[in-house]
């Protein structure tokens, strides 16, 4: 079948203003926040119902041409990339917040309901959606839900996973899988649903998702300590999980609040100059709760943990201190960073770091890597900032020798070389630091049940 | 190959003294807590590590021999049965608890660890292993993870699925898979450990498990409700759950106080007799949280959802209060009940009970139905007890008929035929009540990929 063919059927599928071929679409729709790859996307279509998606991904898998999702185009691996000519389906028009039990607190989402729009429906029912991270102003359900994606109340609410009562999906031959029924407890075999979320659209596409919403979180109080060290944080983190139930524990590096100071807009939580701080947050239900917290803080600073700290008495100091965490990645962003996304179990973290310090500073003592990250969960952002004397293209190849070095030490440590911006094509080459042969041989086996001519994403996670 | 020398050759894959074929030990060890099926497997073995495992399952996957896992058999759908000459796989005496990260809060068990034990070790550790059920004396951690363990404290720490940080796996040719390296965040492709939590070991045996613990719980107290009728129930729900988090929200008959109180040894809660009563449970941290739940039930009486009812005031009280909803199943087991295990989301539960109670009642008015159940989670446990003129076999004759009824309404109201129990061999032949014929099928293509030549438990879930 000819491309102009191709397209001509396309628009007998969805309406027919729905399929986008001009340039601007293509290169808009055809990428995500990675740069990495350029987009080459043969079509966009913008199905509006679950029988649309159906004809489209029939469609394709009759041709066997390669669909591409795509919700907010937020991703941090090229997931939702269409590079090779691709047909890319997006989201945008199937963004209904449908039905709301009260009872079950879940709420029916189409998947292209923008993470923001399910947190302020939330809001408007007494209720709260916990999966939180920078681009919940842009990011789609669909697209966290195939990124399980993470963020920064981790610690509390768990991965988008956690939130995801039931799905529907069409799988690579067009069928609809409804899966879960939206049930707390179904124990009817394989909880096929789980496959779905993280699989960054290679098993099938979400088209409906009913997803959980939580009690709304009470006085939330935030603390930002600074340490002498790196490994100081930890029994930091020890001392506070012992007493509270954190939402956050997250840290970053001086490094990470130079940069945050010099934007001028941002007060100094406090004037002692601290390698190393931590932000916590908790909910302050009563008094005792918020002595426990003061009481965890002198004693942290009694055993020489902590250097200085201060704690959030209004909602106006709690946004500006989750303005020192929240702004490093946008700030940063001016110095081209290089960037991992990594974990390890918490208890490793210290030594981890370490070596990856070690290892960066010994062969290019002149990179600046600042450190940010949920360390309350073993989530390390790794950014590397480009020197002024090096061109972009020199610099991300001296980052590739550093992204294997990372990678060595990630495997070393039975991480993770992607904590939560998932494999996509940025990764997939480094898979196997993290993934056994026998894995991913499973992988493609089961990605084989759902997709049997390889239509549904192809190229992403794996070849 | 004869049964003689399978026997013979098993002795050579684990310790010689580890297989039993003794009348006894092939009586014992080839059931669970199910008495529909006779056991007759052709032998016990009882590996003390993961290359015994390994070994066992190649030698049976070379000889395409069935095996079947065996836990604490406390199971109650005959997941664990072996009916059918099977080779019984005990994990009896892989029964150590290993490393234990203090900063991760997690411990490694072996597959035999007992639900109790597991509870024991995070009790010294000042911590708290959640999923808590009447078996947990008893049951073990490969088991509960082979089901997906639910219980009383679902609504607040979900099921075993949550608390399951890693997994070893042996699958079906006998290759070991280590899923998920113990971490919170990590977005490298499909997370097969969700596939093996819930799937009864028909894809592989769990060989290790890294558990998560949790926070233990402070001051807990328990509240319990008398109220006029099953539906007023929902709004007490919805009231307590509005102002604090509950960790228990379970609900009885009028029958099943009626049977405790029968017992003797059980304190009533207060006088007032009434046709329902929930229990509730919450930690009350705080005098503010205490006064919370007093003015909540007093809002409730007010409204007319609440006749009467008791706040525990001491761990003794809660005891007491406990032992109300937990001595039902053994306080029943006199008048050998039929028991259904099913769930709904939670708003449909009254108009579901309704219908059933309604179709019991207008066929078969004689017979005594006993309702208790995890209500906060949509579960219930449906009760039918033998009328004394009857036979067994012709009370679980009518019975099969009731069967039928009740999954038919489970299927109208979108609803799970096996809540927490699993399907084993007793619902096999109702699965498609719940899971449509398209996700039969995917599931059927998923085993075969871990397990190809069908050794792994075969005949349960489905054929």
């Amino acid at each position: 079948m000819t491309p102009d063919a191709v397209i001509a059927t396309l628009k007998t599928l969805v309406d027919p203003d729905k399929v986008r071929v001009d340039a601007e679409s293509l290169d808009n729709w055809g990428k995500d926040w990675t740069k990495h790859f350029a987009p080459a996307p043969l079509a966009i279509v913008f199905p509006k119902t679950v029988e649309q998606v159906q004809a489209v991904v029939r469609f394709a898998n009759e041709q066997k041409l390669a669909l591409v999702p795509s919700g907010g185009r937020t991703g941090l691996s090229a997931a939702a990339v269409a590079a090779n000519g691709e047909i890319v389906v997006s989201f945008d028009y199937m963004n209904q917040i449908g039905e709301f039990n009260a009872y079950d607190r879940t709420v029916v989402c189409q998947p292209g309901v923008v993470t923001a729009q399910l947190q302020q429906f939330a809001e408007e029912k007494g209720l709260y959606y916990p999966v939180d991270f920078a681009s919940a102003g842009s990011s789609q359900i669909g697209g966290n839900i195939g990124t399980n994606a993470g963020g920064i109340k981790v610690i509390r609410y768990g991965m988008t996973r956690n939130w995801v009562a039931g799905l529907k999906v069409v799988t690579g031959t067009g069928e609809l899988l409804e899966l879960n029924r939206d049930l707390i407890k179904n124990a009817t075999g394989y909880d096929l649903r789980q496959l779905f979320i993280g699989a960054e659209g290679t098993l099938g596409f979400v088209v409906e998702a009913t997803m959980r919403l939580e009690r709304a979180p009470k006085n939330l109080t935030a603390m930002v300590l600074g340490t002498p060290d790196f490994d100081s944080i930890m029994p930091v983190l020890h001392a506070f999980q012992d007493k509270l139930d954190l939402t956050a524990f997250e840290f970053f590096s001086d490094k990470a609040m130079a940069k945050i100071m010099g934007r001028g807009d941002v007060p100094a939580p406090f004037e002692t100059e601290c390698p190393f701080y931590a932000l916590l947050e908790f909910e302050a239900i009563s008094e005792d709760i918020a002595n426990d917290a003061l009481a965890t803080f002198e004693h942290c600073v009694e055993q020489g943990w902590v250097l200085d700290g201060v704690m959030s008495q209004s909602q106006q100091q709690l946004e500006n201190l989750w303005k020192l965490r929240e702004f490093i990645s946008e700030t940063i962003s001016h110095w081209t960073p290089y960037k991992n996304d990594i974990s390890v179990t918490v208890g490793k973290v210290p030594a981890f770091l370490h070596d990856i310090d070690a290892i960066v500073g010994e062969h290019y003592p002149d990179f600046e890597i600042v450190w940010f990250g949920h360390i309350g969960d073993g989530n390390l952002h790794l950014n590397i900032l480009k020197p002024e004397n090096l061109s972009k293209d020199e610099f991300f190849a001296k980052c590739a020798t550093v992204n294997k070095w990372v990678f060595e030490i990630v495997e070393k440590y039975n991480g993770s070389i992607s904590a939560e911006h998932g494999v996509g094509m940025t990764k997939r080459d480094y898979l196997t630091y993290s993934r056994s042969p026998a894995e991913i041989a499973v992988m493609k086996s089961i990605k084989a049940v759902f997709d049997p001519n390889g239509i549904m994403n192809p190229g992403k996670i794996f070849n």
